[in-house]
């Protein structure tokens, strides 16, 4: 075992206008290859996973102990036509994707003990090379996190299936001294081991959900959603008529249901998952494009803010729309869709439906919901069959 | 005709760290295959474009009366090679693509007056579904509109062939009261429904163009230019040699032709249109990423925000870019393109002309101008014929 | 020789809500073909290169004179596999890919001369049409420069095989009475004309660099490292194993092998070079989305800063990432990578590794270092030799 040791007799160590050789320092290749096969045995064998005991701390500096904890369950859904959906769950009966929706406050510690109940042979199915061990992980953005709570195959941090493993997240508060500038945001957590080294097929199965991180003072909404913008035009891996289940008599609030009263602070933490592009766009409403979604007239720099009602994300990305349902435009089918033209055609497209103060949609229009949806009468058949198809039952 | 409702009892309603189950409920999917049936046969007979007339308000809270009226023309153009072209016009004879550039101030209630010139039939070509309507439509980013201004088929705010329909827009100044963030901005508006839900083949044929909306205060520029960024490597749906169609004896500044004399303050609305990725890059000018793309030196927080000169934008996006023409860098033809490799050598590039203060160019280079545009010479002579072919005359 | 004179008579000049018409001028087409034909002639017999001497001025307003002066070198490199390989560098001996990093400050002026030593046969090779002119440039971001330094084959600011040409680069500083809004940034400069007038297959064989700006009080990096996130799922032109080479015995800072303490301050300037989009991701570590990627507690407006750890960039942009290596969360090797799924699987991943305040990496999971980076345990074996074969040695 080699410790590791910074040398900086290297000039280009210095920043500056200064040249970096790239060429191999001799041994450099041959280290490498030999370490590569020490790894892809150690993996194979599974002996990894449950080694991650090393010499990191269990909590990141300023957590001394967590103040509060959870439980989280990894689970399997029911197949969405043929494809394999897994869900996190605060029990594992209540699964789901997106799953729950987290929020912490600046200063907080969290303690998420993860239980993986996916069968191991589920997760063989997701794996894309033989040798990537079995297992299930949480991985954040934006809080503070150890080696230990990383969620990685490489820092040994995952779940094997029927076990358990605590991870701790600390939402760092702003401090100038170590320069941290704090966590307060709109983030995700999401799988990082299932299939391969990056998650790529546990996210895609479900395993992602929200999290928002506030800081004293922050507006506090009403509702919150998230939507999550996917690959294959999906919005929370669901497409066409599947983005909204909402039913006229009883519309149920949740991830496939977008509605709010007028004059309800509504919240989304949109999140962009996968592979593709897209662009966030919501009818009516408009947001200041701030750490909150938004800005107070007379604050400082407020005028220079823009506000936007469109917003491109990647992979990764994460932000926070924050508006007051029906102001100034009133109650109505409220479009939130992919701005991407052939996204929003092939269903990346679903409403806000904003009702009165009573609770109540106006009678005018109310014929055309939900089925007027852009993503219903746009989609031929086909799609629209498999728009049903997504969706799990 | 059934009334909205919204059910507080699921636990899932309530912000925090909950589970969402996105299991549907019974009977909510039945429900949306009958709606559907009835909407497709109302919107097969043509009878809801006109009912738009039920409980929802004509006009958004704090518009008591237009302040302004316009009449906007939506008509068909030349065609560009085998494509189809449509415009907006202030009147039917000066239609273009990109459409007039509107200009409001924060608190101003404009009422346009669309008037659909465009044949039944080249519409009827466009759509991609025989159930869709026919009609054009005025859907506006930024400022505010009831449902009854949306410009889509759902909320039925679009215009038969042949007809008309008054959009009202209110430029909605910042009220923290009511939690409206302004619309202060740099927007653009474009048609929603022609080929299908999301106006698609509307906008792919030229129904869009820009809006900027001021705040008292903000910075005037001497020119405003659109760029709309699009599919094919277009800039306002052109290519090549058609991006750039400045004569050198007589430059007239417009969507083909951007010029400017050195010191003048020029302004370009940039929008996402179509499908694909852009990024807006400008040589020799730089500007600030806020609202009005200008900071100013003590203002605060100034120090901290980022100056660029390339922008990624996607469909939907639009935002503002403020440059003082030549300012240190002096007059000459300065390259704007799309920073993607592939679509500046396909001939998404076109110049800044920018004049001395007495509206010549330095003879030095001007044996270079227009033909040396990296559009010119950079496309292979099928592009630059494809390119002379998009130019319609 | 025609003078180019700006005519105002043209209402479209005006900004405001007007109808500007497309259509061409008579005569305007014409025109463009005539000086087409004589720009291509001109180009062909590369006697435009060598014109570049006009009336445009060689600095750029408030330039007096250089203060610093460099030399830089354009050369051939070994090749990565079959790919040809260009760098630039400080000497012909030390060039590389990115080449070396500029550090200016804000009112600092600086003059570059570079000598083209790439071999006119390998820029023939490179050249997508015989027409074009060979020569390699130095085409900037950011900083002020005129026609004489754009670096383009239109302003005949390029150089020849063999010869030199010196560039003039002005970071100037913000004036309120010019509208400049300053200069400070994170930047690249990069090749505008091997291969076409883009540069296009200058930059994808390594001909470009970062570039800093500092303005008097900005944080003072300990570290700082360029990430140019580009084609093919690379990172700095590599990809899987080539883009960490860190020896775990002796890691040397480099681009290819992120290293750093515990409680450094780590600057990344991250550049989208090439066509496709990425998201640039980094575990355990945030950052303000500032002009310095800092914002300090207190500043005003400093509450509504968002802080991220994933940014979606797109050819041609360019930011700074500083964060303090570690905080809170530790030493170990923290994953940067691009969030695009298939791009991370692909091997667009690497680490930085943080070692604790002794340089010492912790035991505890050294063993898995490096070869334990997703990008390695990810690919498959035909990737992992394709990875190699990037490396050239």
């Amino acid at each position: 075992m080699t410790a590791w040791r910074l040398v900086e007799d290297d000039p280009a160590a210095e920043p500056g206008p200064v040249t970096r050789s790239d060429r191999p320092r001799p041994g450099g290749r041959r280290m490498l290859v030999v370490a590569a096969v020490v790894l892809l045995t150690l993996v194979g064998a599974g002996g990894l996973a449950a080694a991650g005991t090393g010499m990191f701390a269990e909590r990141p500096d300023g957590c001394v102990k967590p103040d509060r904890s959870l439980q989280l369950y990894a689970v399997e859904l029911p197949k969405d036509g043929t494809q394999i959906r897994l869900g996190y769950g605060l029990t594992p009966q209540t699964a789901s994707y997106p799953g729950p929706t987290m929020e912490m406050m600046e200063g907080e510690c969290l303690a998420i003990t993860l239980h993986n109940q996916v069968p191991a042979e589920t997760l063989a199915q997701l794996r894309t090379n033989p040798a990537h061990p079995l297992g299930v992980s949480l991985h954040v953005h934006g809080v503070k996190y150890t080696q230990q709570s990383d969620g990685t195959v490489q820092s040994a941090s995952y779940v094997p299936p029927g076990e358990s493993r605590t991870y701790t997240w600390y939402a760092a508060p702003r401090n100038n001294r170590t320069g941290s500038q704090g966590t307060a945001g709109y983030w995700w957590y999401h799988d990082h081991v299932v299939g391969g080294p990056h998650g790529t097929q546990g996210l895609s199965a479900g395993l992602f959900g929200g999290l928002v991180v506030r800081r004293p003072g922050d507006p506090k909404p009403d509702r919150t959603y998230v939507t999550a913008f996917g690959d294959r035009q999906s919005i929370n891996l669901r497409r066409g008529e599947a983005t909204d289940t909402c039913a006229a008599e009883n519309p149920q609030p949740g991830p496939t249901c977008l509605v709010a009263r007028k004059g309800e602070r509504v919240e989304f933490i949109v999140v962009g998952i996968g592979n593709d592009m897209h662009t966030f766009h919501l009818h009516g409403h408009s947001w200041a494009d701030t750490r909150t979604g938004v800005v107070s007239n007379g604050q400082p720099f407020a005028d220079s803010v823009p506000v936007i009602d469109n917003k491109t994300l990647g992979p990764g990305d994460s932000f926070g729309v924050q508006v007051v349902a029906g102001d100034a435009v009133g109650p109505g089918h409220w479009m939130l869709h992919c701005h991407m033209q052939f996204h929003s055609d092939a269903g990346m497209s679903t409403m806000l439906h904003v009702l009165d103060e009573n609770g109540q949609m106006p009678p005018g229009m109310d014929h055309q919901h939900p089925a007027a949806a852009p993503a219903t009468a746009g989609t031929t058949s086909a799609t629209a069959t498999e728009g049903a198809a997504h969706q799990h039952n």
